[in-house]
């Protein structure tokens, strides 16, 4: 019995288990073995229609077991891989057992990760555009803006933090999620009674001095002409560099207030191809031969955006949909010829060309050496994939929705899709408030880095108090391992003064639910809280 | 200015608000606000739907927006309502300050909520049904016990528990939504290679000898009958009194192994209005004349599932859409007839019958006096209920989706919606393990009422040794305010010890991640936590 198992359903896994079953599913002597972190294939180009609800949410996606019938597909992580034993760790599902499995041959194809190490405050306030959950996040936090907007109607520095959608990055993903956003935020608007049209800011941020460098300038410029004259701001030569829960730090030291950041690059290995000590080009590549194997190891394969496959002119084929499901047909008559002892083949195939969609009934596309942007483009684009999507029930489904988005307005439900609100890291700029004297305490703070200072109104001053400016006292200069916040928690008092970060610095958060579950029951933690807020209670007297 | 303040964005709140937008919109000296929690209004007889997806996810909610486009609508929670001054104190926003309002007149509407309180358990391990998130949430737990039941093949405790599905209440809300899991579950688990259909349980347990008390016993008989004959088991005459994270507790001391338990009972009255000093009924419903007015206060109203309404009989109006809706209506020309100082009416609406869905094609209906049953029932219930729906766009999507679905698969795309994952507390009754040794260490526990023993396996005692059964040792009993389960966490080794339930006990769970962030940072946490490890590795000695 061989055991063949595939890592990662993206298209490079799931087109490779298609192939493997064309040519294996029916010898009883192999079994076919895929895991997959969620239970469905993402079609990626068509995920940026998802924030607007232009497609129904789930079209866009494909639950992996419809794809593939033949194969064990296991909704799980895999922690590590031993290439010289020829296993993998799996992790735990409800189970907490680890779980080592020793396979035949390996398929790898995880594709890459947006990794935000290394950009302050990134990982806690940026957001990835990845998979599903990314889209429905962000759609969710757009529609909360404008909720909170339109409530706030007097706080014209939350309104503009709000109102302000950010976009990092103007390769074709950037692109497309910039335009989506902008389409949908500016539709949407119109319900809110409290927004004008004035207010909202769509930018896009770019390193270079163009958009969509996989493109000739030509289109490049196109492109920039369209979303510029639909709204969106172009912020060019600059790239994101830091972000704050309430703004975006660029290279140039500018700052763009903003509740609402996502950021599509930048691109990184996968951290399991990166834990493997295996030939790789220096952006982390796995390097393969052109019959997708890893050299040195007769049963290793790797394929998709995680490998660096040469083409046929000797360069690596470029990290698209198009080369990573013809790689993964390959691997079907590879590892088949493999298991025969039958020579391998070569990958030969060149590329048809690339498209964007820019939104609204316009893209831009290179096929065949053909330039085409505008209409047709767009028309090319939304045929081309949708005759690409898996399955006729999907492809009837997304026609029926972009007939109906004809005439429909788009959606505006806010589902409130949050990962977040437990125990976490913050990131703050200098400048900014953690919190003003007067709020109500939501959350206690542990500084892990950097430094701020506690500032307090002198008392019996009234605001817009006749006689000029009233100077606020700093009572106290916070460093590392300092608590501070618990004051309005264990008193449940509005805040009694305001923190505001000098240096950059990151925080651990804990929510005022946690942090009282937790006070409560554990006698150090509440201890440690008290001693602190004693000696504080002592010292600005 | 006269300002209106609505609270609720349920049936009764939305179609009073549009009352109130037909009769005062046009005024300049009216203001129209509507506070509910979500920015969506849930179409309720739709919603067991979502679990199978037979219609789009955002098909079965309306933006409160589209439906009401003269009122200011706030999507914020009310904090706590002062008649006696005409006030109502908002929940902050993103801005954490709160927000004291005055009112001239207030409309209470924000229906009932699913109360678990004093059922051990079921706060942390059973779902409501009431809104969208819930719906959601229930979908996404079926599809992820059918993922691990795949691949747990071997576990056959564990399978017992995933293929299990769990049930509370036996009246029309309950038992659509156990007709709906279960056409779904059987459905999708055909794509399930290592699930044997028979293998799958879906369980309706219900209080009184039959279910649906709403109607007459010949369609009760008839709706059992069509559950029983799709596979669905009914526990007739018990409750849910308890449940833990891997059973349901009935009241006649039997337990169903299950991980998926949804609960549409008790319906209890909303916070908000338990609060109030109101003449209310003995089930906490607010007592209003039959033009909707609380008694005493000229301009405090109310309706909906949280008003008991003299009907023309003299009994209170049942809680139904048809109810709300109606009163709703009767609000608006009541509040205007108010304002203008005009005489109120009376509401004097009987009810046009009830009816319920069973799924595929099957439902139970008593309408002007007819009994009907069968696919007319159900022809009616889709007909009835597509009329009903806000809005021509929405009816086109559902009846779209309803006429793709007879050709189409169901979804099976988990999102992977959650709340859960931060601190939390968890049930555990007796006999029941927290964890057993050798299992890996993901969250640390604190004990707070109950008690529970540490059991080791003697050493070197290997599994089914000959010689017959190995008996485990007693280590330790735990009772309330200890902490266990730290050991894995520091040491980053297996659980070195089972602990088991002896007493039914109440615990705080802390997942690894928020353990290890606050273990680091806080001294007094880490502190704790070594002293009681440094004591029980001496006294294990």
């Amino acid at each position: 019995m061989k055991r063949i198992v595939i890592v990662g359903g993206g298209f490079a896994g799931v087109y490779a288990a298609q192939a493997l079953e064309r040519r294996l599913g029916r010898r009883e002597d192999v079994e076919l073995l895929l895991f997959s972190r969620e239970n469905y294939f993402v079609f990626q180009p068509m995920l940026p229609e998802v924030i607007s609800g232009t497609i129904g949410l789930l079209d866009v996606v494909s639950p992996l077991r419809r794809l593939l019938r033949q194969t064990h597909v296991h909704v799980r992580e895999i922690e590590s891989i031993d290439v010289a034993n020829h296993t993998i760790t799996v992790a735990p599902g409800f189970k907490p057992h680890a779980n080592v499995m020793a396979y035949d041959h390996l398929v790898l194809a995880p594709g890459t990760v947006t990794d935000f190490r290394g950009l302050p405050g990134l990982p806690e306030h940026a957001l990835p555009f990845k998979n599903l959950a990314d889209a429905l996040e962000l759609r969710s936090r757009v529609i909360r803006a404008l909720e909170e907007a339109d409530v706030e109607s007097h706080d014209a520095t939350l309104r503009r933090q709000l109102l302000t959608f950010v976009v990092a990055g103007g390769g074709f993903s950037g692109v497309e999620v910039v335009a989506e956003l902008n389409d949908f935020v500016r539709d949407v608007a119109r319900s809110y009674r409290r927004i004008d049209p004035k207010e909202i800011r769509v930018v896009l941020v770019h390193g270079q001095d163009r958009i969509l460098p996989e493109v000739s300038p030509k289109l490049g410029t196109f492109a920039q002409r369209i979303l510029r004259q639909r709204g969106i701001e172009l912020v060019l030569q600059r790239r994101l560099v830091a972000a704050t829960g309430e703004s975006a730090s660029l290279s140039d030291g500018t700052t763009i207030a903003t509740k609402t950041l996502v950021s599509t690059i930048p691109s990184s290995p996968h951290p399991l191809i990166d834990a493997l000590a295996l030939p790789k080009t220096k952006n982390g590549r796995i390097v393969v031969d052109s019959a997708l194997r890893v050299q040195g190891h007769e049963n290793l394969w790797a394929l998709g955006d995680c490998a660096s496959v040469p083409a046929q002119d000797g360069a690596a084929c470029p990290p698209t949909a198009q080369h990573a499901t013809r790689q993964g047909a390959l691997m079907g008559e590879n590892i088949a010829a493999a298991l025969d002892g039958r020579p391998l083949r070569g990958f030969d195939f060149k590329g048809l060309g690339k498209m964007g969609s820019l939104g609204r009934r316009n893209a831009v596309a290179e096929i065949f050496g053909l330039k085409i942007s505008g209409f047709l483009a767009w028309f090319l684009w939304r045929t081309i994939y949708l005759a690409k999507l898996p399955g006729w029930g999907r492809r009837i489904k997304v026609a029926t929705s972009w007939t109906l988005d004809l005439v429909l307005s788009p959606e505006l439900v806010d589902l409130r899709i949050s990962a977040g609100g437990g125990v976490m890291h913050e990131h703050f700029e200098p400048g900014q408030d953690v919190f003003a004297e007067g709020d109500l305490g939501d959350r206690v703070y542990i500084l892990l880095s950097g430094r701020a200072e506690v500032v307090r109104e002198p008392r019996g001053a009234a605001v817009g108090a006749p006689g000029g400016q009233v100077v606020a006292k700093v009572v106290a200069i916070l460093g590392p391992g300092e608590c501070f916040g618990e004051m309005a928690l264990l008193g449940n008092a509005p805040r009694n003064a305001t923190v505001r970060c000098l240096d950059p610095m990151t925080v651990l958060s804990i929510p005022k639910r946690d942090f009282g579950l937790l006070a409560a029951n554990v006698p150090g933690l509440r201890k440690s809280f008290e001693e602190v807020n004693a000696r504080r209670v002592l010292s600005s007297h």
